[in-house]
C-alpha cells in the first residue's frame, strides 16, 4: 500500500466512524432527536455498525486500522514501524473531520440543546460539559488506576481479537466477514466493559473530537475536561502493546 | 439484465422494502399494534433488516438497488445512464405498492389511531399528520439547510458503502453477504444519523408513500406536509452523486 | 433424503424451534421470569434466533422447512409432493413436543403466575387466556379479513425469501449462511408485520401450541380460542401458495 | 494440538469470555455504570458476543470449547477422553481469571454498590448475595428439579448445536463462521430459556466466578448460596452429555 493510499484510507475510514460513533451519541443525548433517550444498547450497537462500516468501506485502502492503538500492535506484532507515522496522521485528521461533520447533521439539535435552562443544566450520558459526551469519553467514578485499568484491559480485547484474525499480515486488513466480527467485538466491549469509562478503546477516538469540542462555537459547552484527555490516549496505547506481547507469546 | 427483469426486481423489492420499513413504523406507532412504544431500536433494525429482505430477494433480478440514490450512485461511477429510468420507475411503483400494503396489514390499526380522540390528535414519531410518520419522514426541528445536510451526509455514507462494494460493476448486485452488510450500515445509519430527520436516504422510499398518504382514505389523516417533500428527494440524490464523486477520486 | 431423516429432522427442528420460540414469550410474559416485561425486541429477536437454530441443527436431515406453509411453497414451486404428509407430520409433532419442553422450563414460573391473583387476571401479550399468548397466536384487534391479510402478506414474504435462495432445488435446505439470513427475515417479519396478529405465518407453530395448550394441566388457564385457531393455519398456507406463484411467474 | 495450546488456549478464552460475560452483568447491575438497567437484551447479547470473541480467538488453539459441557459432548461423540482433564483444568482457570478482571475493571463500582445502603439492600438481578449474580447463576424460583431440567435442556441445545456444526471432528473447532453462529445461539438460549435460573450453561462458567465471589474482598458481599452451586454443574454435564447422545442416535 502506498503512503497516500494509507492516509486517504486512514482519514476517510476515521472519518466514517466518528461521524457514525459520535452522531449516536448525539442522538441518543441532544434534545430534538427522534433517537432521544434510546439507551445503552443502541449506542453500544452504533457504534459497532460505525466499525463495521468504515472498516468495510476502507480496507481495500489502508487496511482499516482506524485506531493508534492497532496501529501499534500491529506494528510490534510484525516488526515494522515505517507506516506508524502515516497511519496516526490519518486517523487524527479523520476524527476531528468526523467529529465536525457530527456538529453539522446535529446542528439544531446542538443549539436547542445548549440554549433550553433545562438540558444545558442536565447530566450528561458522559463527561462533565453538558454535550462533551458527544465527542469524548469520561469516566462515571474518577479513579485514575481504575479508569486506566479499564480502558487497558478493553484495548485489549480488541486488539487481540485483530491481531488473531491472521489477516493483517498480508498488509490487506480485515476484510469483509472481518469487518461484521470486528463490529460484533466492539459491541461486546461497549455492552461489557464500557460501563465505567465510556470505552474510548482507541486514542484518536478520543482525542481528535475533544480538540474539535475545544474548537467549535457551541454555546455553554462548559469544559473540555483535559485533565482526564490523556488517560483513554495512554490506555488504549498501552492495551495495544500488551496484547501485541500477548499475541507473540501465546499465538505466534 | 433485461429491462423487464430490471423492472419487475426493483418493483417487488422496493415494495417489500416498504412493506416491511412502512411495517415497523406502523408497528411501533398505531394504537391495537403489539408492538407498539417498541422503541427506536426496534424502528432501525426494522428498515435495516428491511433492506436485508429485500436485496436478498431481488438482487439476482436487478441488482436491488431498491434506492434512486443508489442508481444515481451507480449511473455516475459507471458512466452508463441507459437503464437509471427503468429502475427509478420501478422503484416509484414499489413504494406505492408497498405503503398501500402497510395499509392492509394494519388496516384496523390505522382505524382505531385514527378514531380514538386521545391518539388523533397525538404527537406521531415523525411529520405533521398523526400517521403521516409511518409513510414519509420529517424533520424535528424544521431547518432547510440543516435537514438537507444531514441526508445528504447519510445517503454519502449509504451509497459509499454500496460502491465500495465492488461489486456492482458486474451488474450483478449486493449479492448475499452484501445484502447483510449492507443492512447493517442501514441500521448504523439510522441510529446515527436519524436522529434530526428520520433518515430517508432515498427519494423513492418518501415519495411513494407520502403519494399514498395523500390517496388512501384514512379518517382525520391531517397534510401530508409536501412543503418538506423537497428534501427527501434531493438530499438522497445529492448525496448519491457526492458519494460517486468521492468514489471516483478516492477509490477508483 | 430418506422419510426417517426427513420425519426425524423435522421433528426435531420444530421441537428446537417451538422450545426457542415459546419459550421467549414464556420468559417476556410470566411471573418469576428474570426476562418478564423486556419487550417486543425480545421477542422478534428470540423467535429469529429460534429459527436459526433450529434451523442450521436440522438442514442436513430434512432441509429444515419446519413449517407446513414453506412445505407447500416448496412443492408447487417443484411439483413434487410425495415427501408433503412425511414433513407436516414431523412439523406437528415436533411442535407439539417443543411446547410441552416450554412448560417443563417453566414449570414455576406458570405455576406463580396461574395462582397469583394479579397476573391471572393481567392481560397477556397474546390472545385471550393468561398464558395462552405462550403457546399460541391472537389478534390484537378481532377482524376476520384483516387477521387473515396480515398473515398472508407475512408469510408470502417468509416463504418468497426461501424460495428465492436457490438452495432448495438441491434439497439440501437452507444452509449455514442462509439459516443466520432467514433468521433475520424473521425478526424482520417480527418487527414490521407482527403488530396485528402476533405473526403466526406457520400452521404447526399455532396449531401444535395450542393443541397442547389445551391438554396441558394447567391452573386457571383458560380457554384456547378455538374459534381464531384457523386464521393462522389458513393463512399461512394461502400465503405458501401466493409465494410459489409470485416465484413461478417473476422469479423462475 | 499439543496440550500446552489446548491449555493456552482455554485458558484465555474463558478469561475472555468471562471477562465479557460477567462484565455486562456488572455494567448492568452496579451502581455508577453507565449501562445500569440496560436490561436483559443487554445481557444476552453481551453474553452472546462474549462467547463470539472468545472463541473467534482461540479456536485456532485449542478448538475453543471453552466449557467443560461442550468438551464431554465432544469426547462421547469421538469417544476420545485423552484432552478432557488439560481442556477442563484451563476453563477452570480461565474462568477464574476472567472473574477477576471483571473485578478490576469495574473495581470503583463494586465500592460504590456494596457500600451505599440502598444498593447493598436491593435485590440483584441473579441470587441471593448484592453482587453475586455478577458472578455466578441462580434461581428466580427455586426448585430444584425444574431448576435442573432447565439448565439440562438449555445445554441440550447448546452441545447439539456446536455437534451438528461437523467441525469438531476434525479438532480444529468451531471456525470462523460457526463463531458468530455460536453466538447467536447463546443469544437464542438466554432470551428463551435464560428466564428461570439464568442459563449457566456451563459448570466453569458459574463455578469458577463463584469461588472467586467467595475469595474476593468485597464489603457486604453476602454468601456464595452454595447450595445452590452443583445445579449449575451437574445439570449442564448432564445436557452435554444427553446431546451426545441425541447426535449419535439422530445425526450420525
Amino acid at each position: 500500500m502506498s503512503s497516500s493510499d494509507i492516509f486517504l484510507g486512514e482519514t476517510i475510514g476515521t472519518a466514517v466512524l466518528i461521524l457514525l460513533g459520535g452522531g449516536v451519541c448525539a442522538a441518543v443525548t441532544l434534545k430534538g432527536s427522534k433517537a432521544r433517550n434510546a439507551g445503552w444498547l443502541a449506542i453500544t450497537f452504533g457504534w459497532g455498525f460505525a466499525v463495521m462500516t468504515a472498516v468495510y468501506m476502507t480496507a481495500s485502502l489502508s487496511g482499516a486500522h482506524l485506531n493508534p492503538a492497532v496501529t501499534v500492535g500491529i506494528a510490534i506484532k510484525t516488526g515494522d514501524w515505517s507506516d506508524v507515522p502515516v497511519y496516526i496522521a490519518g486517523q487524527m485528521l479523520g476524527a476531528m473531520i468526523g467529529a465536525a461533520l457530527v456538529w453539522v447533521a446535529y446542528y439544531g439539535q446542538f443549539q436547542a440543546h445548549l440554549t433550553d435552562p433545562e438540558t444545558v443544566g442536565e447530566k450528561p450520558i458522559e463527561g462533565p460539559g453538558p454535550v462533551l459526551g458527544v465527542f469524548s469519553t469520561g469516566p462515571e467514578i474518577r479513579n485514575t488506576w481504575q479508569n486506566l485499568a479499564t480502558e487497558i484491559i478493553g484495548t485489549v480485547v480488541l486488539v487481540l481479537a485483530v491481531l488473531t484474525q491472521g489477516l493483517n499480515d498480508s498488509g490487506k486488513g480485515l476484510g469483509v466477514i472481518g469487518a461484521l466480527i470486528t463490529a460484533f467485538v466492539v459491541v461486546s466491549i461497549g455492552l461489557s466493559l464500557g460501563g465505567p469509562t465510556g470505552y474510548a478503546i482507541n486514542p484518536a477516538r478520543d482525542l481528535g473530537p475533544r480538540i474539535v469540542h475545544a474548537l467549535l462555537p457551541l454555546p455553554n459547552k462548559g469544559g473540555s475536561d483535559w485533565s482526564y484527555a490523556w488517560i483513554p490516549v495512554a490506555g488504549p496505547l498501552i492495551g495495544g502493546a500488551l496484547a501485541a506481547g500477548i499475541y507473540n507469546i501465546a499465538f505466534a
